[in-house]
């Protein structure tokens, strides 16, 4: 534990731009399957280890069957004179994903059952899919789509279904205990900036922090197509799934709301650490309680695993105006907000790491702390915003192999850092230990393996 | 589960007007035992099926005994040129309960000490007893008193306390299972429309709907002489009391008060049952904490018996101006007060009914909603105020074998009949299935007895 | 049990003036050890049976050895010319605690290393300890340091540090069962009359009163040099702990601040019991949670004892500007202020005793009162503020032998004495007796046994 604990000290800067991340994956046109997860996959796969699975159409994956792999290479509608009107190639949320290949010429009615566009929002290019529906569909901004008044128009659509597969990318980071934090991403969202690019690149590069360090609990990222990604990892990993002992859906981190962070179905120590630090960032933020809508928590949350895993947001969907439009752009996402959204779930992944349970070698009284020189120690800390004389009487008082040392940091209501640098000083001081058997008396907060 | 639970719909409407039977119980002279509690059980039993209990004077009840029965005939003060100044004929309540026969002349200052009046209401006749007493006395209001200046006047009780019985009524209900909800009223008091022929309105019309219906629980109505009444019925049925899953009692439902609901003294079920339907009711009201005074839920809560009974009022005892006078008459309660009460109560009863545990059939993940029809089942319902898919995920997310009905609507906020459509249509589309053991593990709400 | 109920009237007046007491012990200088404590404890020894403990210099303590005893005659600093401008004679405060002794000339820069002054507050004395220092040094106004301007000046303090003894005092008033409340002060500030003489009155005043009366619970009062002495008690008493039911650490109790009560570390009973009286003393007052610094229930709340110990005060150290200096004097301390404390305590101790378990003899319904002549009863005391009827219903209804009075008091929310007066009419009507086996279900209040 001394060793590691030593490590925590380091800036929180991300190991690559992240705003660069994020534009360099912006034109790839994702789905649910197709070419355009397996790029986005190969960009990560440049910083991190990535293992890529692929899982065949039709594979039954719990209630539901791998669908099709879908694939465009072109689409457009054009006026009877040949102009091209709207255009794939000049935006990917022109075309309703999954839409299946069509050439015909329609009437304007016709044509009219197979177009989305947003009236409240004339300008702008609404983002659909149809999965399931065995469908097509153009999303237009709904001013070019009043100004299409012939009578008949061209479409083209040149996809196709076919028996392919759904790809999703995994990175694990072995810990010293076989205990694991999940944290994931969806990546079947095509030029949408904020929804989920913003995630996939803070995600890459908090993988390549944890990869480069040695930590008590494995870290697991996971890179998935929404729902039938996440239900597909679940139902393949369905015997081991007693490791997660904290888990994180990462989404919507690059623009500039305030933080909400969404609670587990069953209230579990990630929810509680996720508002602690939240609380000291100095950033200001909501907590929402679970609900059985939004991302893959609600997979992770099901009754049949109920996994403890939250979700961290800035923007929430279905909230903000630019949600699921052509205005998720790169100038929505901007460069501090990806920052800030990276280091405040460092901390959190440092504070899951470190939240160790101690107890008092000798707990009966307090200890003579100048003896030991420990008042000089925390005079020396002082500038460094180390522990105060508090702080460690907060570690000595609760260090009883019943709390942890966030239990600690909520109840001294200080951050968690200091609590960590109190307890470091009494390590040091051989006034405390890691506790034998981590308690399970307390109700507080989950107690985590001993490396 | 399925039958029943699709016999939820229909008008929340009694099937007698209540405002006519308060009218016609309200001459009848009721008190602790005698002819006007036959004669009210005898109006009550053309509805409903009732039985009659007679337990004799004299009778040990736990720590009292049941009284002499009292019957009353003629009661009048006149002067002494033989003008009746007041007269039991014209109002019963001018005459103190359980007073013993007199024939007497006595001096003005002499029958000051029988005379009850309310000097800061001096147009209303008080309601008293002396049940226990071994008096008389007589109510008036206190401007008459006032102008009654002779120096004597005649008296004349002609009432007897003989051997006779205490009388109650009881109809139960049976249900599918051995578990049942009681619901009492108290039967005992003379010409007060909303203390309490309201309850004994409201509780009639209930039975009557229950008795039609074939339920889950038992329905227990309970038309009871207060304190010695509902003493008499707990001693009888010692033996099977850990039958009583819920309980109620009735009084005061028929004034333009804002609902009230006492709690039980253990916080049960029935407390959040009653809170929930109450607050999505549309109707103000207020939560009251237990405490041991006021109805029968005082003996029904005693330490001994401790049973999940509350108290559902619109005016609260003692705390409107009518209270207990002659101003509790035909014009202070209003039919549709009545209506909204039965309806308030029978959405209580349902819900009560019908708030089972259910679980996933497959509870590993979301299940696909649109391949089983329920997108589209779902927008057919929304015209209807039915489930939203909202509501389907909450009941899908929650159908762990530890949340009830009642439970998920709570924790979605959302109406209980929302949650119940839900939970109907993922039954129909057997996504979930009656608990087989319903839980131990919740501590939310009582489980109940699968039919 | 109704013997010593009856017990509980009398005015809460202490039997000494607390107040003079005070004034009796300001000059003395006390110390962690030396002559002072002995002669504070031999003022207190006047009251009370005394046992005065001493534990020999270099004992070894848990992780401490008690410390040379520090005596001191004299200790001034003086001009070259003679004159005596700061004299330990004038004032105890003037010289550090555990000064070591010194006689020398030195520059003024070298004697400044050893004053200590406060800048802000440039008349007063502040009050410096150095125990395990090993060094001395002069308390003075920072008006008069800023006055000396002198090359340089003679110091001369005639100390010793010798191997002796530390010394506290016990004083063990046994009750009829071995359960015991500890009550404590600290003995180790030298002319501070906030902090802590008050604490020494009025534990003076309490320990008397205790010691007149039979009780079920016993009563231990420790006068201690704060730290080590308490750890002293704490280490030679740690095979019977396990009797302290309850226990309460005084300070401060003479200045006119509102009071303040800090909770045990693990939330117990007597956080329960003081809030009420306090809050139904109608006395200002704040609640403040536990935090491990303060006086000595740092020692006894530390995580290998942890016992049910809070502290109750009226200012709180370090945050009245008198604190710790010069003004803590016998003004500041107020004979009505310490009267006040005496009584709130002598209150706390009383409901701690009378704290008890009941049942109903029968337990099932209410019980008949009228036949019992309690509501004559009642209404009896209703001038002396006793019991009201509804207090009679709380105790019948909650006499389970789950609810002790307190948990009564706090539910009915009226005041203690009420709820006592009211179980003792319920006594008296032998309605209820002391439960067989205080009970483990309610989780509300710790159980004590049966005397």
């Amino acid at each position: 534990m001394l060793d590691r604990l030593k490590s925590s000290t380091g800036a929180r800067t991300p190991a690559i731009d992240l705003h660069d991340l994020v534009t360099e994956l912006f034109p790839i046109n994702r789905s649910l399957t197709g070419a355009g997860v397996r790029q986005t996959l190969a960009v990560v796969a440049r910083h991190v280890d990535l293992a890529i699975h692929e899982v065949p159409s039709g594979t039954p994956i719990l209630d539901w069957h791998v669908p099709a792999e879908w694939n465009i290479r072109r689409a457009t509608i054009s006026d009877m004179a040949g102009r091209r009107l709207v255009d794939f190639a000049d935006h990917n949320l022109h075309v309703m994903g999954y839409s299946r290949p069509v050439q015909a010429v329609l009437s304007r009615a016709e044509l009219a059952k197979h177009i989305h566009t947003l009236p409240e929002q004339p300008d702008l290019i609404p983002y659909r899919t149809g999965y399931y529906a065995d469908d097509w569909g153009f999303c237009l901004p709904d001013r070019l789509w009043r100004e299409m008044t012939d009578d008949s128009y061209r479409v083209d659509i040149d996809s196709d279904l076919t028996q392919g597969a759904l790809t999703y990318g995994e990175l694990f980071v072995p810990g010293l205990t076989s205990r694991e934090v999940l944290i994931t991403c969806h990546v079947c969202h095509p030029s949408l900036a904020n929804d989920n690019l913003s995630g996939i690149a803070v995600m890459t590069a908090l993988a390549m922090r944890q990869a480069r360090q040695t930590r008590r609990l494995g870290y697991r990222f996971l890179f998935l197509p929404a729902t039938i990604g996440a239900l597909a990892w679940l139902d393949r990993n369905q015997s081991h799934l007693d490791r997660v002992e904290h888990g994180l859906v990462l989404t919507c981190l690059g623009d500039p709301s305030e933080f909400h962070y969404k609670q587990s179905r069953k209230s579990a120590p990630i929810d509680r650490a996720v508002a602690h630090v939240l609380k000291h960032s100095g950033h200001s933020h909501e907590i929402l309680p679970f609900s059985p809508y939004g991302y893959d928590e609600r997979q992770f949350c099901s009754p049949g695993f109920d996994l403890p895993v939250g979700c961290l947001m800035r923007g929430v969907h279905g909230t903000f105006p630019e949600y699921h439009t052509s205005a998720d752009n790169l100038d929505f996402v901007r460069p501090e907000c990806l920052d800030q959204s990276y280091a405040v779930i460092e901390q959190v992944l440092d504070l899951l790491d470190r939240d160790y349970v101690y107890e008092r070698v000798d707990g009966r009284g307090e200890p003579q702390l100048g003896r030991r020189g420990l008042y000089r120690a925390i005079a020396g800390q002082r500038e460094a915003g180390g522990a105060t004389q508090m702080d460690l009487l907060w570690v000595l008082n609760l260090a009883d192999g019943k709390h942890s040392l966030l239990d600690m940091a909520i109840r001294a209501d200080v951050p968690f850092a200091r609590i960590e640098a109190a307890a470091r000083l009494a390590l040091d001081a051989s006034l405390i230990r890691p506790a034998a058997s981590p308690g399970s008396a307390s109700g507080d907060t989950g107690r985590s393996e001993a490396p």
